[in-house]
């Protein structure tokens, strides 16, 4: 598969949109989606019923509550990424599958219908929370006070990068090799990650399906439009900086941790 | 192995109830499940012991007592999935066994030795529980108030059914691959992420022996049907949609992540 | 060197002394115990640090502080053992070198070795900890109040079990395969999980190099047999349950995860 | 590659600086050592925005808090560093290539190309942090009270030591084999436990770049130096160490984790 320059994605569009294996790709992004958000947005949930039985002083906004968040994300995004990675290629998130479009990875149609099932599964995990949770009401995402819109857009822009460059770099990178074993694990942690940056100001979202799941069920759209550009600039972004700027072309890595003959300083 | 059609599963129920490898993999389940229900079930021992100690204001139910829980059941249960897989296939969950059994992955015989077998390892771990600690009762899962019977049976089967079809998909597909090196990681981390979200809720045990254990040592009932009902069907339902629907009939890599030409678009 | 039964352990005692391979291991072992009772120990000097500086109300034994704690524990054990593994087999730990001597995979010379490098690696990051922190004294572990002397033994007898069944499973098991390469964070986040269970009650040690450097340079010696009766019978334990019960004969994977066919239901 | 003695790094210093794999590989850096800072000095922002929206009582310098921002160092360094490992090497770290400069795993010019690539990326991420948290200003390291200039010193000189021997003997070391696909996460790993561990003494930078773009953009140069001079004396002392002392001749596997013949106790 490396280096190869032959197309091997060898049926058209109309096949593509019956084929079983589109089929089950498109199910394995809806299922992985679904119990992404299930964990995701449910540890928000979680969190709110711990303050609400427990009438503690703080707010729900302290370090514990934040760690807890972020784990969730990272812990539930990893695990439904590995899931789906040899079906759909564990997109799990609409700027990712566009940050594969725009560097030519995937075919528009596909896209699309990556975009319908992560929807769905957002959606459904909603629903479920609802029913599971004896009818809480899902949070989403929305800025925080002190945080403007254009602060916002920037910082899901900025995340949403740091996010789709670690995909694209560990999972769509036909040279990335056998860091690919550890692709999933990288794509978790580092939202993991973001989210304890970037929490208390914009949530971190970096994932219009996460967003708009709960925004439909809990019917909360403050912000709402900046959980969809953001993202989908910064998931562009960092695509078309690996496609076309970071990926070799040819194995780097004999440059690189070698033994070098004096001569060399 | 990939892509076998032929029954490599060469002897009868009456040999494999007293063949090595039966009895091998029955031990390593016993004592994964050992491994992981002491550390697991030990942990909420220790959150308790933490607040008697030192007469916090707080109760048990702050977000970093569940952060401690989370990850004492995500890190042991990666461990001890880790250390029985290449002997038992680390399922070290009778929800899992059930999945597996569900998608005839595994018979009926060796089902019901995987069963016994963790039950004992969950008691055994209990029991020493209260040698080590000095006679702290075992705890277990029940509803907390305000979750009704039927939101916490749909919640565990929720839960489990997202567990159960990580599981399948990085450990029991035959397709798996090199995601089978990351998979009890993800199985591990999958159980913390939701116990973060249902942990205030039913307590997100996902696992019947891990729930059984402290029910007997403890002697606390209350509820305790729905954490066997809730993850046999959550895990039945992952298994069945991942054996008959998911699986692919070809590796469908080369569908994704390729360069596609401009006339794909 | 699967499957191999042919001796590859061709150099004598006294050979093996002064072989540039017996004095690399060894040398790897001191460095890498150097760098986890550094973090380790210092996790807790720093927990210490966190409270003098900021006369927080509560006790420094609060969930976050214990989830602090076994991180670094846990973080920093899983590097150690990578950094090492190639090198010494990473062992890191007197307990684990002991149950590999008991199983028959290290020489009795060797095993002398590697207990006096992980000694003055653990003696020596206490030290420079003293140096590093102006002068505070390491802690160690004793019994929590309420612990009594047998359960905290049985403590560590189980918990040890626990790290040394993994470590045997995942690291020297020759049949280990690809297990081998998660095995060090398996051996590091089961720690990671014992220290989340047993830290408010024997503090979880499971190592007696990890109990031995701060007892010496803190000069605190209450229970400190524990700490070493306590791993050494429990890594014996689970050395012998593994080598002579779990190894299997053959390759038991064809057994499991394979479609049957229907009568074997 | 392994055991090659041949030089395989065959193009000049002139080439180099204009050869499409080093101008991609110090792009690497760039963007690798963006993402990572802009998590990891976010965090801190975070935790700041975290108790200035919610008067919490307590200070930040919480156990929560600590374990806050080491996750998200950890979580984010690990992806960092696998994002970039095939282009680059990985390093993200001006300590880590001064430490494989005097390995003589990389050329002195490739060394300076990396470092102002590290440098810059720092440098955006730090402004960009402003841009999108409304204008707070960068923490970066400072020695806290009671922690002495030569205290400090010795401290980010372990600390440093203990994450490029990981780095080296996980990620340079050309017999590490299947250990490099766990490698990057070690690396992310043991960062976290050395920030547990040093975060309330120096702040644990062990990572000129990561210290001087705070430094720059939020204008504080106390004790700045120590966070250059701690960090490049230990990556030296660990890439001298590991090089020239640990890195075996012939792969040592067969000496250990054998069974042996009676007659070797």
């Amino acid at each position: 598969m490396a280096a190869s320059t032959v197309r091997t994605y060898g049926f058209g569009r109309a096949d593509e949109a019956t084929h079983p294996d589109s089929i089950r790709a498109t199910l394995a992004e809806f299922l992985s989606t679904f119990v992404f958000v299930f964990a995701a947005e449910g540890s928000i949930l979680s969190l709110d019923k711990l303050y609400w039985d427990h009438a503690a002083h703080v707010g729900t906004n302290t370090p514990g509550g934040l760690v807890l968040v972020a784990l969730a994300h990272a812990f539930a995004l990893f695990a439904a990424v590995s899931a789906a990675i040899n079906v759909s290629g564990g997109h799990v998130n609409p700027a990712v599958t566009f940050g594969a479009l725009i560097g030519g990875r995937i075919s528009a149609i596909r896209a699309i219908y990556y975009w319908i099932a992560q929807l769905l599964g957002a959606i459904l995990a909603c629903l479920l929370l609802r029913l599971s949770t004896n009818g809480m009401r899902p949070v989403g995402f929305s800025l925080a006070s002190g945080v403007k819109a254009h602060n916002g857009l920037v910082l899901e822009i900025i995340l949403t990068f740091g996010l789709v460059y670690v995909v694209y770099s560990t999972l769509i990178d036909p040279k990335r090799g056998s860091l690919g074993i550890i692709g999933p694990l990288a794509v978790g942690l580092i939202v993991g990650a973001n989210i304890l940056m970037g929490g208390p100001f914009s949530g971190a979202s970096m994932n219009p399906a996460r967003a708009f799941g709960p925004a439909l069920v809990g019917w909360r759209w403050d912000d709402h439009w900046i959980y969809w550009v953001g993202p989908f600039i910064g998931g562009a972004l960092a695509a078309f900086i690996y496609e076309f700027m970071v990926i070799p072309t040819e194995p780097p890595a004999h440059h690189t941790h070698q033994p070098l003959a004096p001569e060399d300083f």
